[in-house]
């Protein structure tokens, strides 16, 4: 966490892979710990504030990786990393053998298994190290992670995780423990959503008012930034633009589904938010925040549409 | 809130009625305020750690309230109050012209409006102000309450309500308001713990720790009490001696079921809290703590009972 | 069932109460039965068809029943009996002792079992004979007749009960039992609307025609009138006018719900139609057949409204 | 449907693979067209009757099918369908170009339209044939088959399809549009068998007989087949030996959720069924037959399990 950590750590280079709305300002960190990186993004021009920072581009990743024991990606979902990781001359081939792939996006757990089997099939090492947090904790260096992969792994990476957030909860061998953790995380989220959802909807025909309502719930029980922050933007029908879209509230509610299902667990609560999302989408919500779940339940209950 | 309160408060005397794990505390508590305090319970036994703090004991209703312009009653359910107010010789035909009654249990919020007619008709005034907290907080005077009735009986309660928790949120003039959140309130709750049964269910099928769970999740997202507490007991399986017990729970939904109904709304959540909780009581859990709704959830996912 | 039916029944006069879409022919078809019968109705102008049959018109019921051992009701309603047989000199009051009143309306069951009670103190005898059928089947004398009451009072208005349909089933003692059955009739027909909405919404989704499917699925399986009838509606959206309108379903699954809850039993299934069917009131169908169900479906998968 | 069908369809020979309790009296009544027949099993033990009956075993499918045009298989599901046709040496590689294969197992849409095109980039045919009906009316050869391909291709097989059942229906030229409805089909039987399920165990609760329920149902609306059966199986609580697994009905679950999830399509009523079998399979009910929801509704509801 402090100046230091990056001697405790043994890797003096790493790559940094994806820079996106996350992915850029948690790269921007990791180069406050000293180490020499090299950045890729898809879209060459996102890679400016990094370079001006201290970073080198990577223009093609084959071949340049070779030499490169540890690499980080932030992408968006599994299909990214399929693109980035397992396609011919993608990061399978180019890290050398021993090499660490440190993986930071949501990914479905059961790609993750995947993933980590192939790339130990390599002699490779994969760890899963998801985080929570918007983008304005990852550029605050507080995002929560979540990491798991081979002990002695973690422990070598830990003074440079700490410059993206703290704590690091270290959840064990198996990296796809970690997005087990992740895939929860967000379904609980989602959970809070729903309950919000029916509560202002009914607040609202019996007279009480939804503003209060949070306030006094916040005040009285919860104390949460996250209840107060939900609960605020639902009682102000504040759903554009979203923070979090409605479309990948979608997705990762079929992730846990998935997941679930796999188990031989029903979750009853999961299929509300499948149905409840998938209405709001097809009432053109695709695009709003996931809050926006609110004015479905709201509609349902005969209120009119904000202008 | 001060010592100074009571000077501000215009009543000299009060009665207070029911004397429960809520009701004691908060009897205690009034006191300290300075007023002069009578007090009843079905059971009188209960009165002794009152009169040893200066109330005096009200044996029988009738008649004793008839110079007594302020009565508070904190009481179980509809039933309770209809008991002691409305039965002939009840509260009701006891109280004078102007007094006052204080409602401070959980009722529902349509038995309030009539209650609140009633009154009204003998020339008398509602308050409801029902409240969050367990009995810790009922002892420490930390409650939160919310009251509504007519705004200038509510400012002549104020100093005395600050004696029992705070802050105190006045909702409006119309009584059955401040129970309508007390309502909802419960039900944002059993949303949790539903939401929480079954994120510690599928938890437990993938091989995440319940209580690593929990710890990561208040840490990262939620940073709150109730989350933590709720979601720890969860992950305990520590269901009995119960806070709040299920068949409590039950209850809390059907009002809102009710509530909603009334009004044309759907609430698929508290469905599934309604059918949980019937399982979980059919099952034998009628006593244990309503978050033995994780119980329900494990055991539809294939868990045994711990034993 | 045949002509000298009338002759085995001790009766030789009747009041028949309540002529809607079903009492009408209800009554006519009693009148075959050579009994004398007095006829009433709110709106007299309805008695019209049933004096030209033979019937004579009774304008007031109070007193002119007091002779009149046998009382048929067809009311629409808890609501409407009450109205009738309840208030001060109603049926209540002007029923003699030991006089039979045949309720054939769709009631609660728990008010059945107090309407029970009532005319027992009386020295009076209910008989409960809900019917399943709509209007042409009333016309027909088919309907399907569900009785329960005493059983020789059963016995003695069997030859009567046959004029109106066939079979009658008698089912108990207890009056209520009857509406028990016709409460869970009506739910497993919502139950069947329910699954066809689903059916049909995927199936559009999939190009598979709705008409077919209902067409395949009667041939292969359900050989059913009801099946068939209810799946032809919903593939042509033919929901107006109504053959049963919408907020009448929704009345329905109320019954059936809250029967459920006095007896500690979840209806998930009964869930989703109320939730279902709230939500096509909310959008304006109150006044669709209730197969329109099988709108709100198709609308929460994103079809439009067909004009 | 006569002995001259086979007169006028062109193919004078076929292979049948598959003869499970369906396939087995499949392929018996396809001989009775006066097709040259060779038949394949897993188990070969299970050819002996149709050796019996004039057809001839093929012992090894490679190279055997290279001169045969038409081949049925009738195969439980889509890795059983994998294994025989795409393995290398399969029925893929043996077909001949213009060769026509008749799957008439229940697979899911999606796989049919993989095999579909699959077949057709090798110039040979797909048509997809599922069924209704269980082994007793497979043996009757009173099936009913959906059946979707080219229209040419049908008509040509008519004369032998109606040898296993009839009516035939022709749905499409895209074979999966045959599956679409077999696997809703088996969702609405899934839809009644929750109905019955919920209604059977509030009826117990009140007193209702389940038997006189689902006779006095059938009678009054239903008048089919399918309704009366399930509903028998359900109030005696025979579900043993199973007619229909529940495991496969959680697998049709599966089948109709995914494809609904595939299209952006929420089946509400397919949740509950998921969670309901999952449920009971979860307490030792996997090979019961699925009517045994009803067990699992009830015990839900508090009743105990009968030995």
């Amino acid at each position: 966490m402090s100046g230091h950590s990056a001697e405790r750590s043994p890797y003096k280079e790493a790559v940094w892979i994806g820079t996106g709305n996350m992915g850029l300002p948690m790269a921007k960190n990791l180069l406050r710990s000293g180490i020499r990186l090299g950045v890729h993004n898809r879209t060459p021009q996102r890679l400016a504030p990094l370079l001006k920072a201290g970073a080198h581009a990577i223009a093609d990743l084959r071949g340049s990786l070779s030499g490169t024991p540890l690499v980080f990606t932030m992408l968006a979902d599994d299909a990214a990393v399929k693109e980035t990781v397992l396609k011919e001359g993608g990061l399978l081939d180019s890290l050398p053998q021993g090499g660490v792939h440190v993986s930071m996006g949501t990914l479905s757990p059961g790609f993750v298994l995947e993933l980590s089997k192939t790339h130990t099939e390599r002699g490779q090492i994969l760890v899963s190290a998801p985080v929570f947090g918007r983008p304005d904790r990852a550029e605050a260096g507080t995002l929560t992670i979540v990491a798991a992969g081979p002990q002695k792994t973690l422990e070598s990476l830990l003074p440079l995780l700490e410059h993206l957030g703290s704590p690091v909860f270290c959840v064990g061998e198996d990296p796809s423990l970690a997005n087990h953790i992740k895939v929860l995380g967000n379904f609980t989220l989602a959970g809070l959503l729903e309950t919000l959802a029916e509560s202002l909807s009914l607040a609202r025909r019996v007279g009480v008012s939804p503003e209060q309502l949070v306030e006094i719930l916040d005040t009285a029980l919860y104390r949460s930034p996250v209840f107060r922050n939900y609960g605020q933007l639902m009682a102000r029908e504040d759903f554009q633009p979203a923070g979090f879209r409605m479309r990948l509230g979608l997705k990762d509610v079929r992730l846990v589904q998935k997941e679930a299902d796999r188990v031989d667990v029903a979750l009853p609560l999961a299929d509300l938010l499948h149905a409840g999302f998938l209405a709001g989408i097809h009432r053109g919500m695709e695009d709003w925040d996931w809050s926006a779940l609110g004015q479905v339940r709201a509609e349902d209950a005969g209120a009119a549409r904000k202008k």
